[in-house]
């Protein structure tokens, strides 16, 4: 059995798994993502990485690394260009830890690697054409084609979450305005929460039980209250689900995958959000009679899919 | 020398070529296509191919036949789907092309094709990341991800034109709303030239030298007056080019292409076009310090790009 190890570098905690060629994880290890306001981040966040390698290697034979983070890798795999939550700016990622280590070491997008997980071992494994669309606080995505991850020209492939769904909308983190995962993440499913508590007070009671004031609701209230059967709560999904249908149905125009796959907080409401999501994709391709609308599928692997990705990844030359 | 053959199937004309392994073109044919309004219209289209097919293979050792079409062809290459201009509707085209000729033969959506031949013989030479964006009276497309044609799950990939730019926006042909195409094509152009000569007709008379009136305003007659100096010609031309590099931006964000290529009618007019494409384009990816905004270059094969290209897919199996 060759045994892999994947590592996800968040911007709270890094987490760490030696992971068979079937994508079982055989151990686990994680820590917390060391402060980034202080010098020597960047270097501590390299650190814990090495630290998480040795202990995960300890007494196995192992095949290569692969490290996931949310930032932008060079396609050579091998530097990350920027990684704002992680200090890190143009860091010789790769070297750093094959230095520290002597495993082979690559790095990746933590978008591409789980979604690459998902093609592997996940929703869409046996699938060609794959997009996954990870569904959060913002919207991230990554590209399987015709069996290959696409990382992109310059490795920042996938960002289906900026690409624009309303011309001069909402002003997004990224500086365009009226980005996609303005209208369907988790920040859009709050707004249109709040909005809706704020227009129906009478109605919002149920939706309002945890967090007490409109204010104060979350994501996470949103998707209790609709889950509970509160009708507001299920409507904010139903508009959020439209968006995000109304954005695949533009993916699918483009790259025509077989199947969409839905990961992210927000898809824990399940068809929730995905039947209305299916429901806007169907309505959108009018014209694809003698084709075939993809499928919307909801995710398979939990928050180790970035990890078992890389660990797949760092198998690949 | 080996030779293949390229057949590019339009709704007026059908046009052979002779291609080398170089991408030149050794000998053309072209026919009129046969008139669709007639019983036995759909063999009438295969028959003027199978013509051509024999007339380019006299004499000539031929590797293979490679059918461009401008309609849905199944990702196998072997049957359209839907051809609405040719009269297909599920035709097996490659086997009635093999049965009639004894050449093996592939077929291929025609943008597709088009784009192919710039990735292997025109501007994108030498570029595994391409897409390449037609821009005549609707919005084609063509993406060549890691130097491979990507085709779709259901070969309906690569339809750029119909993802949607404005949110219930203009009616589009294909029935959804919104279309790019109905903001960046050669459609557009006109539109927003016949509204700019009616808001400003004492500044319209240059514009309108060759149609005589608003109403009978053509793409070509604006891109005549826009490359000899009409300002309001050229204003419609900023307009639709800055559609067209929002555009642009999007499937950056979702492909990270090395390079756009622009071609169809509306390119004639080169960076009339392509400047303020290229301006909207870098405006519009605000985040990307780090990457590479991918170039926006002009389509370098002419009107044969389809044929060329469909004869080079024709050589791979």
């Amino acid at each position: 059995m060759t045994l892999a190890i994947g590592i996800d570098v968040g911007g709270t905690k890094v987490l760490g798994a030696l992971v068979a060629a079937d994508g079982g994880v055989v151990a686990q290890e994680q820590r917390s993502t060391p402060p980034q306001d202080v010098p020597g981040a960047a270097d501590a966040v390299v650190a814990t990485v090495v630290a998480i390698v040795r202990a995960l290697a300890e007494g196995h034979d192992v095949e290569g690394v692969g490290v996931a983070v949310a930032g932008r890798v060079d396609p050579d795999r091998r530097h990350v260009r920027s990684a704002a939550n992680l200090g890190w700016d143009h860091q010789p990622v790769a070297d750093d830890v094959e230095a520290a280590t002597r495993l082979r070491t690559v790095v990746e997008n933590d978008a591409s690697a789980a979604g690459w997980a998902e093609h592997r071992f996940g929703a869409g494994a046996g699938l060609d054409d794959l997009v996954v669309v990870t569904v959060g606080t913002g919207i991230g995505g990554a590209l399987v084609l015709g069996g290959r991850l696409h990382r992109g020209a310059s490795g920042s492939g996938g960002e289906v979450g900026h690409a624009v769904h309303v011309v001069d909308g909402l002003p997004c983190g990224c500086g365009r305005a009226g980005c996609w995962e303005q209208y369907a993440s988790g920040r859009a499913l709050v707004r249109e929460a709040r909005a809706l508590a704020t227009e129906r007070p009478g109605d919002a009671a149920l939706m309002l039980t945890r967090a007490g004031t409109v204010d104060e609701l979350t994501g996470p209230d949103v998707t209790a209250a609709a889950l509970g059967g509160d009708p507001l709560a299920r409507l904010a999904f139903e508009r959020v689900g439209d968006h995000l249908g109304r954005g695949l149905a533009d993916l699918a125009e483009v790259l025509d995958p077989d199947a969409f796959v839905i990961g992210g907080g927000v898809s824990d409401a399940g068809d929730l959000l995905l039947a209305p999501a299916r429901a806007a994709l169907a309505r959108e391709l009018p014209d694809w009679a003698v084709a075939d609308v993809p499928r919307v599928l909801p995710a398979a692997l939990g928050t180790s899919a970035g990890a078992v990705g890389a660990a797949d990844l760092a198998r690949t030359r």
